[in-house]
């Protein structure tokens, strides 16, 4: 289902027309005072989007169109209505987390394009890791974005028709669905011309992956359950390079793959990229041992976005299950055994998220598209010795989830791994 | 999101105005063969839907069409557009079993009707069951049935994309779905007019399981997955009421419950109505012990039906995985270790259908909608005990999956339970 989705009229924005693109939007050129003195200029990649600044002394904002293709490949063609899901995410879950959003100021069916807020000062949180800053108000945040996004459009809280009405508008975003089901849960398991990883270091670990049966089994069954568990409607992509932050505010961005999916997707992709940057941090010391601290602090804080995301989770439970699922009619009493059955249902969830946490890690090491956390560590040998180590969990995430009984046991395998000698 | 869906010139037909109907539609008059001595009379009970017979020398047909209520609740309004998931249903599925439905003549957008062959001398299964007939052919159809509708809709066979088209087409079918989560899932487990049972005998169990708490998570779960996941294009409905049949031939009918739903229930609707048989049988008897034998054919039915199920629906697996899931691409080698997994997805599967089984077995006990299996035996206290020990095994069903290890576990159970002693 290729949907060949072009608005007649779409074409990509040239640097010169973007003036005119506000000038002519009533609502985005009050946002400026109707001063049409303003700078334009484009940033990012344009790799997947175009990404525009515009500014004056009023305002600053963002204009993020999306081109038909990827442009590395340009045979890889990608829809345009990727900005439609995007848009609709953001609308979506707007009612609860409005304040981890860019505030949104125009959607333009024919160019497909957003306009929102230009966030500032802030940076993709990524790029603070590299630099090992700390984030101290970041495991709040994210903890509640990703307790009030999973919750309020699961079962848990909408009737089984709202919800549906929900599925119908994100259903049809196969392509980027497709995107994750070959990137994630395929490719990185087999011989793949798109694929690649730190050579000759860990060539002999991508032939044991690709001849791994059981952990074939283990990436498959995950595979399914993204396929087909419909439980809430998910970010699709929430890694530290979707998330952009200050050290007192977060803000979620790039939702162009929503879809309705399990849950412990979205949590797991952010685990996976903390992760990663634990073991990327010995990459990145000038001093042997500098950032020993900031790696006890990037361990506390995956534990605390955990403990505090289940925390908040059980409280939406109890105080907002309004929804078709476990109905409150049900269990007006015995409130012990249901919270027996609460955290049955959290201890699930949690070895979901170590599971697709493992397919995250190491699809960023062995398949198409990598971290900067791992690909900026110049020393192919260092690199490739993080990467190592950070894949060996992930395997045992995938294979032996259940290790991990709670989030301290998957932190102390990390630090446990962490300090091993790898010799290739 | 109730669908107030009611094309314009929609009406009820009417006895007198079915012979216009036929013979100003070409493709019914000339099943005919444009002869216009038709024989027109309506059956069925014009309870949901209203069913004529029309038939001359060279043809019989029968002409379905739906209500928009229930006609015993006036106050209960039940969309049309379930005939079109019925018709879309048939239509997808005819591809692999059409053998196992009527021949489908034609679907009317305006009347909501469906034209189909009058299936002779096939009765309504239940009936036959309930006179104790064996149907030596039936195992082997209905488990190439349930294998292929099974199979052939889900991510094993489909791509992510083509399963999600036909998803889109069903989801919309919320308000039959919602039927199922009142009726099944939630009603019998607590306080609801709509409720009835065998009184007095079975008040004591009724008040028991309103108060079970572990029952009331049992159910609860298998409600969230009847709502969330889509392994399949399930019936959605599969009762010995929903499938006509002779000695030699087997067609299912009434599939407008239509939905995408876990394979388990279907299965499940299917092994609870053929429990239910048995435990009612000595109700049915005339003479102590009489069908004694009978009883041993409807356990080795049950048995048959799973383990040919399973077979069938591993050949698949094996010959036509062009699916998404469990990609061909990992599984060319070490085909023991796949093969370890797909028992171990089979495992799964039967466990939910045995938990499935155990909600349609109560709620034919406790909740709206009864059997007549059940309902035929007269005397109310016989009738209560055989309720009374089908109840119990359900019960197990639910809170003691883990129990059923095999399809000989759950006939072995019932059989031990249909022998206990009830003393009120």
């Amino acid at each position: 289902m290729v949907t060949a989705f072009k608005p007649k009229k779409y074409k990509p924005l040239k640097l010169d027309e973007i003036k005119k693109f506000i000038t002519s939007n009533k609502k985005l050129f009050k946002l400026f005072k109707k001063n049409s003195n303003l700078q334009v200029k484009e940033v990012g990649d344009g790799n997947l989007n175009l990404v525009f600044f515009i500014e004056n002394k009023y305002n600053s904002i963002c204009v993020k169109q999306p081109l038909p293709y990827l442009r590395v490949l340009k045979d890889w063609p990608l829809t345009l209505k990727r900005s439609y899901y995007e848009h609709q995410y953001f609308k979506i879950h707007s009612k609860y987390v409005k304040n981890h959003f860019p505030q949104i100021y125009d959607y333009d069916e024919v160019l497909c394009s957003i306009t929102m807020e230009k966030l500032s000062p802030h940076i993709i949180m990524r790029h603070g890791l590299i630099k090992a800053i700390k984030y101290n108000s970041f495991a709040n945040s994210i903890s509640t974005y990703l307790a009030k996004t999973l919750f309020f459009t699961s079962d848990l809280h909408l009737s089984a028709a709202a919800k549906k009405n929900l599925i119908l508008k994100f259903l049809p975003n196969t392509e980027l669905c497709k995107i994750t089901e070959d990137l994630i849960f395929t490719d990185p398991y087999r011989v793949n011309k798109n694929n690649r990883w730190t050579k000759p270091y860990l060539n002999k670990l991508k032939k044991k992956i690709e001849n791994d049966t059981l952990l074939k089994i283990a990436i498959s069954r995950m595979k399914l359950k993204f396929m087909k568990n419909t439980d809430a409607l998910l970010h699709g992509d929430l890694h530290t390079g979707s998330i952009m932050v200050t050290k007192k505010d977060t803000k979620v961005i790039d939702p162009e793959f929503a879809f309705f999916g399990p849950m412990g997707f979205d949590i797991g992709a952010l685990i996976a990229n903390l992760l990663m940057s634990y073991f990327s941090q010995v990459g990145h010391e000038k001093i042997q041992g500098e950032r020993k601290l900031y790696k006890i602090w990037l361990l506390e804080l995956i534990q605390k976005i955990w403990i505090e995301f289940e925390k908040k989770f059980l409280k939406l439970w109890e105080k907002k299950n309004y929804g078709d699922a476990y109905p409150r009619v049900l269990f007006k009493n015995d409130i012990k055994k249901f919270n027996k059955e609460k955290e049955n249902y959290m201890r699930k969830l949690f070895q979901e998220t170590v599971s697709f946490a493992g397919a995250k890690i190491i699809r960023r090491i062995f398949g198409f598209a990598h971290n900067i956390d791992f690909d900026w560590i110049e020393n192919e040998e260092v690199r490739a010795n993080c990467e190592y180590k950070a894949s060996q969990l992930a395997i045992l995430m995938l294979t032996k989830t259940n290790l991990f009984k709670s989030i301290t046991d998957l932190t102390n395998e990390a630090s446990k791994r962490e300090k091993m000698k790898v010799i290739f």
